[in-house]
């Protein structure tokens, strides 16, 4: 087996996409397993990736020789252009999503790839509890002043969103709306968006990461935007409306909002299948590209019902 | 007395400057003092602010309703336009810095000030043990995606950063440095820069604001700026050269850095007199304003020692 | 024939983009063909454009009411949702090139269309010496003041560059060359870009738009971009070499330059087949999209001839 | 008599600035005289300056090597750490304006200075009919694409705009206001702000300038700015009126109007006093340094004459 085979990967091929294996027509979307022991050699793109953890813990990316733990929920951004390589020191299997802007860098015919080192130093298949990139740029609002620790391509350089903060940070609008205050998007719907702390803006370039929390019997309002999503429910189950039709998820599903096409979700999570007794969203798409190229446009529909 | 003459204020006076209040040519900085029970009135002003609290705990400032506690090494800031009043819920006095872009406004005839509600509400006097704003925006690399939460105004959301955060920072980079890494600014030198998680840049649009840790028998090596900077002396003791002249400086001491002068701190801090075991500076500078009219210049000597 | 159709387009299909009829990529290029007193009717679309006159005059495009000359050489960018319609005056037939970016738009679905008005108003018939666009923002270094005059969408608000401008400008740039000063890319290349007077930036959001002259005898040194143009041999004669394929070219000729080829031209342009004694290249591309996404690369190489 | 005196200037000097030799708060304004033959030697400040000229010609500025021709009407812009020099090659003396902020960055102690070459080659004392600043940047929307073209400081590039450009992209905007169309500011009011072409924005990081043409009879709606602007009235005569003061005002005129003041204007231009038959206003501001930072507001009120 070839070097860049040994990454098993499941794609998900959108059928409305002629046959081609991408889950839009700007973003790429895979499940990926490690078995244990098992090691993803060292390469790097042009292509901005993440990994969002559905299953699991132990496996890490090291990332410019940093090794970045991996646990359910965490989000992991991969610039494009950085060395990166994965190693499960677990005695399970993990799961994650791979998001990449793989068909928008095909299609432009923008993208570059190299092979890196064959192995990875001893050094970095230890696991610290934080990376250096968290140790570095973790702390809320404060950024290092040294011009070593600052990153060398677009993207963010902090490494590793730890599920605690997320679920924290929804749990903490939800209880700011019961407060009598703003803070949600709309009732009984949190959602953050992960940013880059260097610019306040998207995690990466061309792709955009969202994490939304609808509490148990909320829906949010159908909203149109240009521009394509890939949703996974993390946790918890209800109804999605994409254009005109409507169906049930759960955890573990994924689902593709096309371009313009109005969606709303409708939540029926309860005690039994959601920690957080809401429906849990992933949520990543393609919207930083219309934004940087002025073509974005929104249209939330007031939620008549 | 009259309703602004309720904040217990002493201004530094730079000798250099003609007779006028002012730390810098741009800069107010003064040592605030609230007693027990005391309350300051509700206002707002255009001038940018901030609070760097030196002792005691137990007074909090309350911004647009948002009721923030204070404690010793907390960086509190106050972008401008946005209603505040503070309260000391505690029995002893509190001591803080405020630093302000008053002479800047001042000479370009900017300001605008308001008075506000003569009394606030009994819920606004509770202390949370975190305000909204940090339940909102607190969590790093975390966006609320809700346009309710977005500042109405330049500045950062995040009314308070608090100082398990930034001494958990420095810490973090010095050790990274001790295991062999990039991350401070120089050997034995650690700094952070509090920034506006909205845009990743300086906290507030007319004042920068830094700490820097320099442990001990470490020294910086010179730097000029165009600009002017007021340094306080947060935790520890050493010598500092600004220009050609030295002096030895210790916990509480401020003193400025004018426009284009040297500046490098020796930190002899010990176990006695810091509890980090290191000179911690606390700098504010009017570097953004320098940058947004691109008159900024800098220059790093060799540190020839 | 439906309304659609009345716009007389001969579109550039690149063989190797599998049976699309797309020139790059991302970019459509068409030589569109107008009959004398026929009119295309009025719409808009969220695609940006522009048209570049290759043979004859008196055809005039009216965008948002003004009427707008076209003459050979002329440049006419059209950016995105902007209604216009052209109508033919004369009793010749014209010609000129059509560019838009509907793969890029095709592909990632941000597409919107509509039509307008079915007849342009008299007033909208007569050809002024120069339109209301041009009169506002056609002053090099001069801006209207009005808010009226501001663009209501992204993309120049002057609606022609017209010829004789660009012209003297490369005429310009040589002769300083001569007189021993810079102003020229290198030895004998002269080079203009299409610029948005409001931000200086591209154009148009999504194509970058330039004209070159080569003086007879000089050659370019080869430089390989990502991003994808289009080339238009707008006058005299020479040889362009595409990664390792060289050809002819004349007055007339279009050709593509693929992502990361590298591209130089040699002219052998003279006084029987050329008005500037050079080869006038007219060239667009998608550059400011990979600029707009960080994705952009460029490599020049020595020119070792 | 030393280097730096031999220019011959008068400071206008605010009587409402407590004795500094200050125009407003952070502005300079000055009339300069060159008598024939005279030269003033070559510097460099990072002070950003421009020159607008009241009476004459023939004398020119010698930038960065390139004579700048100046005649009745010219504004020339000198971005800041730019070597400059003049010589008056005609027999009659010269006026213009001097304008720089000299107040603001004396405040901020930003300011260096350095002497260049104590005589200007013979090359440089000719006088051609357009500058080579003005052949590479002059032509409308059309940037040259040498990197050698492009400004090393910040500011504009183009080091001429021409009266006879600035004069007739008025006329073009009352023009389109007497056919129907929008351009001008408000009835009678035409207004062409100069800029960078390479950013489009003010044509020096801390100043605007902008020409204000008011047909007689017209009066301008009262505006309050931050900020501080000086008026010459360049053409015609009028009222104006600042806060609750009005006074008359004819050719040759300098008034300021403070920050937060409202002025207007009122023409009562006529054949016999004004070339344009207007009331012709140049002005200049520090506008761009409150946008910078955020400071600046704008109140428009409803013009009820």
């Amino acid at each position: 087996m070839g070097r860049g085979g040994e990454r098993r990967a499941i794609a998900l091929a959108n059928p409305g996409l002629n046959g081609r294996p991408f889950a839009t027509p700007t973003l790429w979307a895979a499940i990926q397993y490690l078995m244990p022991g098992e090691n993803a050699p060292e390469h790097r793109h042009t292509q901005h990736a993440f990994r969002f953890v559905l299953e699991g813990e132990g496996v890490w990316t090291v990332v410019g020789g940093d090794p970045v733990a991996m646990r359910r929920g965490d989000f992991l951004p991969q610039a494009g252009w950085n060395w990166h390589a994965h190693h499960n020191a677990t005695r399970a299997p993990m799961a994650w999503i791979d998001g990449l802007d793989i068909p928008l860098q095909y299609i432009t015919e923008a993208q570059f790839f190299e092979f890196g080192r064959d192995e990875i130093s001893e050094a970095e298949q230890t696991t610290p509890e934080r990376s250096r990139s968290e140790r570095l740029w973790g702390h809320p609002g404060l950024a290092p002043l040294a011009a070593s620790a600052r990153p060398g391509t677009p993207g963010s350089p902090l490494l590793a969103y730890r599920w605690e903060q997320t679920d924290r940070a929804l749990a903490d609008q939800l209880a700011i709306e019961r407060e009598g205050y703003g803070g949600t998007v709309e009732p009984g719907h949190a959602a953050v968006r992960y940013t880059d702390p260097v610019t306040g803006q998207d995690v990466l370039p061309t792709i955009r990461v969202e994490f939304h929390r609808v509490v148990r019997g909320a829906e949010t309002a159908p909203v149109r935007e240009t521009g394509s999503s890939v949703y996974t429910v993390f946790d918890g189950s209800g109804t999605v409306t994409v254009g005109d039709k409507s169906w049930s998820v759960s955890r573990g599903d994924l689902f593709v909002v096309p371009s313009w096409q109005p969606f709303s979700a409708r939540s029926q999570a309860g005690g039994s299948d959601s920690d957080s007794g809401a429906l849990d969203l992933f949520r990543f798409s393609d919207s930083p590209v219309f934004e940087a190229l002025k073509l974005n446009r929104t249209l939330t529909e007031g939620n008549t019902k």
